[in-house]
């Protein structure tokens, strides 16, 4: 056996995941608080996770719906009825394996090999790397910093998209950055990609993890059959329910027949018990569960702050949402290293060079623990930064 | 809006399923007792969801490592040895949110656009489908009834192997034929593909459905680091676990490497209690279900052969394997109208035609019930038949 000549190229090409390498190598490690991975510390709260329980207990272990359970369906409809003015109804909604098979979902709906995919940047590399997995091209529009708050002048991202532009995907909130579309822009970007044949796939996992007293937006507000606009969500975030699988796509309905054959040939369904978890998250307890989270994300955040402002050579762009901070280490320009010495003294950050151009002078935080010992674990961190 | 040209063509084109199209329809319908979905009428051992419910109690609602639980890995290792004299360990496996996954998975490793692959017909759909999605190209190459039982050569299945090919995908024993390689012949079908560059991705997940006294074969039994041999298997059919969506892989180390990427960009990894209860399935628990499966199988088999031996036009080729008889209808030539005028008459019935090239004259039974409701159906199916 001679190398891989027998496998496809694009996919032995495919980047293994840099928070992934360093975590799997310190994993367990009593000694390292981690903040690198986008996942809460608390497990899913007990009254959702009974739904699932009890689903099995009355042996919903069958195929279900390809599109979904139509009660969770219903559910989701009435959800983002409830929570953001939407014309999307039950016949938009397809239930998926997760938002990231969503999002591989949907890009297998629009992209041939060849096309091209739009993705700002910084990212989390997912949305970079699947397009390729499915033989498209993607061009990077940076994000960048003014004035200490991430931007993406609407202008910018329109030009970056040319004759082969088949897909802009936008993730906002965003990983990692925190940066978010101001709601006002998201009218204007709709309309304009629509008129180009362009599709907007909006990534929105993150569109409840958002400071007190910030208003949720999505762009299922401006959701409309005949326009090119899909959005994917998650449970995952949420309702720290990231080793369930499962999350929901938003689509015109001529998208959502062909999703679901397209989801008959990845995994068929998500497991009816899932759903049924899905079902509860979705009203009262996960509510409660959200109004806790937030104040305790926002707990935890100014205390990340407060610290990371005793060292001068570090600037944290401002968090609009999302529960990460991407903070710039001034003079540091291997982020890698800098994430391997910061386990030596107890603390698990994600490199910024994972997220692509424009992250290679940044650490990825990960906020959404216990405040004492996200406090804890940044006070290692501004140590790790004197160090260097 | 015009049409849909602004989708992915290949997309746009994919047929929906046709067993899904009359069951969706008839779903319900307490007076039609339903044999047209691959699964048994059991719901999953309540041992084995325990397991799951456990898990979920414990909290275990986080990510898990891209391949699967490293426990669940070394019990799909232990549990491959067990059963089959094999070499594959347990850096050969790689757990999937399903079977089904598990195929996507490996031909996005494997197959380029425009690459081809062969596939044996009549078949699962979505193995002729699941090709397309990824831009490639199928060739289908006929399983025949000879005497009463299907064939396929091994020669006219290597004939069928082009310049171009680069994945045989072999299902047996197979749905729907019944159909089952001579176990005598696996090693030489291994080794032939082999040199000429061919990937074998051999989908079992019917080895363990089988007659009673048969041994189970598996292509692990040839498995070998330095072959193009990859087997894919699932927990849906051995152990009535269709809805969890849990399956997996057992191929060479360097591929299994790709698939670590490949499933972070998927699913990113199978639910940690789904993967607990797997764990449980591969054990006596397992082992005792499965006894009693193929006990219960076998007599529902001998009821539904004797009531169509009842009918002269019903030619029953023979079941080396799988849970499903595919009779052919003498004279019949639409097998859609039929298994429409069989759900009148009280039974569900999968179309020949949904199986492709071969299988228009025949229907689809899937024997996975209570043998009484079993002959029952059958009795309405040749009642129907004789109405024609």
């Amino acid at each position: 056996m001679t190398g891989n000549a027998d496998l496809r190229q694009i996919a032995t090409e495919l980047p293994g995941s840099l928070i992934r390498r360093l975590a799997n190598a310190n994993m367990g490690r009593s000694d390292v608080i981690p903040l690198w991975f986008g996942e809460s510390d608390l497990a899913t709260d007990p009254a959702i996770a009974a739904a699932a329980a009890e689903s099995l207990g009355r042996g919903e272990t069958f195929y279900g719906p390809n599109l979904g359970l139509p009660e969770l369906r219903k559910a989701l409809a009435e959800y983002q009825q409830r929570i953001f003015a939407t014309q999307a109804g039950f016949a938009n909604i397809a239930v998926t394996s997760s938002g990231l098979n969503a999002l591989l979902l949907v890009l297998s709906a629009l992209v041939d090999p060849g096309d091209e995919v739009v993705v700002p940047v910084p990212a989390w590399p997912n949305l970079v790397a699947m397009p390729k997995v499915l033989s498209a091209s993607v061009r990077e529009v940076p994000i960048t910093l003014e004035a200490g708050r991430f931007a993406l002048p609407l202008q910018r991202l329109l030009d970056a998209c040319g004759p082969r532009t088949k897909v802009v995907i936008l993730n906002s909130p965003g990983n990692p950055t925190g940066w978010r579309l101001p709601p006002a822009e998201m009218a204007q970007l709709v309309a304009e990609l629509d008129r180009r044949g362009i599709w907007l796939l909006a990534d929105e996992v993150y569109s409840r993890i958002l400071p007190a007293g910030v208003a949720p937006a999505s762009f299922v507000e401006h959701f409309d059959e005949d326009r090119r606009i899909v959005t994917v969500n998650s449970f995952s975030k949420s309702w720290a329910m990231t080793g369930w699988r499962l999350g929901w796509i938003t689509a015109p309905r001529r998208l959502v027949e062909v999703l679901e054959r397209l989801i008959e040939f990845n995994t068929s369904c998500a497991p009816t018990f899932v759903q049924r978890a899905g079902i509860v998250a979705l009203g009262p307890v996960g509510e409660a569960f959200l109004a806790s989270q937030t104040a305790r994300l926002d707990t935890a955040r100014l205390a990340a702050l407060e610290v990371l402002a005793d060292e001068e050579r570090i600037t944290v762009p401002h968090c609009d949402g999302a529960f990460y901070l991407f903070p710039r280490i001034e003079g540091m320009d291997d982020s890698v290293a800098l994430a391997e010495r910061a386990i030596e003294n107890g603390v698990g950050v994600a490199p910024g060079a994972a997220f692509g151009a424009g992250g290679e002078e940044h650490l990825r935080l990960c906020f959404a623990r216990d405040p004492a010992q996200v406090r804890e674990a940044i006070q290692r961190l501004v140590r790790t930064v004197r160090e260097i």
